[in-house]
């Protein structure tokens, strides 16, 4: 018990650090911010070498227990080194959302109202795998005038220490506070807790990671969180689809990029379009080495090239070439199943139909709806955001991608000239 | 146990027909809504006896247990029955934020990317005392197109039943779902146990009430909740104010409504004003009735009229004429007193100085600095809202008072003409 309460007591220090850092950071100017973002570029390509040793290390560590795409990710290269810098000055590029009006207005009583937005003050992220998002989140918090209270995973313990190390000293040089950026100290799961229950130290928690990882933070934090990135997102292919259009956005959704959460999951078939649609889609799915699990009347178009489909199928994410595909008698019926297991990430419908486009969008809850266009560009780059910290699947405070807006929160800023309240 | 699991799942039910009713509000149109919203207000006129009735029942049951301030906040009378009705015909006057464009661009490549406002789905209200909180928060639902999931107090239990009654015949007759207003059944503190655990189908959790209250929800709920309420406000007197208008701002602020959460609870005086302040300030108060709690510095200047403050009265939330007062020899003091103690609800500065009330209200985090204003105008009537459903602490979805747009979550729907990502 004594060691669970040092690790408790060095993780609530770490984030009293990061609490007196953001109290600097959420007045620093634009200029200050974007200056420190530069070094913080510089300073990953200066110390390229030390970064890919410590990786190195890490690799090294992992490697014996661990598959090769879970390598893949964990692996920094010359290219990704040089990516993060290049994110970080992307980042600096970006508008700052800091101070931005949100509404204002003078109230009858001469009242000035203004809402602006403020930083959150300490953002803690607990992310899996990549070390580059050590990089991109700092970053992110940085601009947005958020201290930045990290947790990755420890596989990545060395990257991740070599990367903040980099990032702090070249905060430091531009006379911002280290703590700026800031590791959850400890190994292990303890850590972790102690961060989840850090409310009032830490201001909101993003999960990046898997369905477990998510889940796990959801239940047992006590401070606000961002909910983020399962995605069990649908394809529809309607009767008024255009069936070539339909075939490229499919196979786009679903293969392009398998392992992440825009992609597709199910396809869901009108019958009256799946004469014209489906034999050449589970062809291209085929060629493209997709295994389709299906209801036995998808199935028979070509139960050569389907599996049957359990109930287990459309709530699955698969993250690989699998792909549940149902047929459906109606765009309700779609709208249904999708209410049913869809995570609220994306859902695409494919229609040339405007009044099916719009029944589609109006009745269907999800943080993005794609009409003609593939599941993959739910994105914040996509989007035009410059950069995202995660894609939220909650309805609280953001839904989406979460831009650098999403990053702030607000204050109202009223002034009087001796206002009294009758 | 058998009992225990029947609540639950009476509470489930309820929730899942609320969810029901949802996506048919979800895609209603603001005229139905708006008409549903004054049949609401014809209903509860027209049982206007009824619901004296019932209210009669539950004041005469809490008559023996209760003071005569609780027993005030949970009796009807007839003027607070009209004023109910008013409150839904003027809730249906307010500009529908269903729909509202929250951001929108044409990207490069063409995609059409717009972010609309939509429904959160279930919105579930926890309140204590006042019955007419039930109509309030059913009408702002409605009109922001979610279902309310309603847990009112115990001691409210008939005044609630009978309104809740009238207020679902009304939103059955506009062709509705009444389920648009379900009341969460059982008795006891088993059924909000269950709403604070039915993640899935209930969006966002509000609890309006006192300190207790909040607390419970926020460490038990597992639905995203938004905190509301509690006040630890404070007015700053700076070295630069008009000491007439500090007054005026510091009586107003602390007497005017004791009881609310956004009255003052702590009084902050800068050293160089304090001669010129400090005598007519704590002849006013005392006048006025307030019992002031002061350091040795304040105290001084009347010690008749000051109870030596103790580190406890900075942290507490009177809500009664109550106040603390405390001088501090800079303004930095100040910022930093309100760090620690504050409740992030509203803070105030009285100043002339420009240059002041810029670092302070750069540097102050709460959801509303005032500046040469009362405490008291952090309020969604006050600022132009219309209504209020609570006014929030939290950083995270909304801050301040809540008013129909933060009742409602986006949603992004992107067209396109076959886009696939390459």
């Amino acid at each position: 018990m004594t060691n669970a309460i040092d690790i408790g007591a060095d993780v609530l220090a770490a984030a009293g650090r990061a609490r007196a850092a953001a109290a600097v950071l959420a007045v620093a100017t634009r200029e200050t911010k974007d200056a420190a973002l530069y070094a913080m570029a510089g300073a990953i390509e200066a110390n390229s070498a030390g970064i890919l040793a410590a990786n190195a290390e890490d690799v090294a560590a992992a490697a014996s227990g661990s598959g090769e795409s879970m390598l893949d990710r964990l692996r920094l290269t010359e290219s990704r080194v040089a990516g993060m810098a290049d994110g970080l000055r992307s980042v600096a590029r970006l508008a700052d959302p800091v101070g931005t009006l949100v509404r204002g207005s003078t109230l009858a009583n001469g009242l000035e109202l203004r809402q602006l937005r403020v930083p959150f003050g300490v953002v803690g992220v607990i992310y899996e795998g990549r070390p580059n998002v050590t990089a991109d989140v700092a970053g992110l918090c940085l601009k947005s005038g958020n201290a930045a209270l990290l947790r990755g995973s420890s596989s990545a313990a060395a990257s991740n220490a070599a990367i903040v190390e980099s990032l702090r000293a070249a905060v430091a040089g531009c006379g911002l506070p280290p703590d700026a950026v800031t590791l959850v100290p400890g190994a292990g799961r303890e850590p972790t807790k102690h961060l989840m229950r850090a409310r009032g130290l830490v201001d909101v928690l993003i999960p990046r990671g898997g369905a477990e990882l998510i889940q796990t933070v959801v239940a047992e934090s006590t401070v606000p969180v961002i909910e983020t990135g399962v995605g069990n997102c649908h394809v529809y292919v309607d009767a008024g689809a255009d069936p070539g259009m339909a075939l490229a956005i499919v196979v786009n959704s679903k293969v392009s990029r398998p392992s992440v959460c825009n992609a597709a999951e199910t396809l869901l078939v009108h019958r009256v379009i799946a004469p014209d649609f489906l034999p050449a889609a589970l062809i291209a799915l085929d060629e493209h080495g997709v295994t389709v699990h299906a209801d036995e009347r998808v199935r028979a178009y070509r139960p050569d090239l389907v599996t049957p489909a359990t109930e287990a199928d459309w709530a699955t994410e698969y993250l690989s070439l699998d792909i549940a595909i149902k047929m459906v008698d109606s765009l309700e019926e779609a709208v249904e199943h999708i209410r049913r297991f869809g995570s609220g990430h994306t859902e695409a419908i494919v229609t040339d139909s405007q009044h099916a486009a719009r029944r589609f969008t109006a009745s269907v809850d999800a943080a993005t709806i794609m009409v003609n266009a593939s599941t993959r560009f739910t994105d914040g780059r996509e989007f035009g955001f410059g950069a995202e910290i995660g894609i939220s699947t909650q309805k609280l405070h953001a839904r989406g991608p979460l831009g650098l807006p999403e990053l702030t929160t607000s204050k109202y800023v009223v002034i009087g000239d001796g206002h009294v309240r009758v």
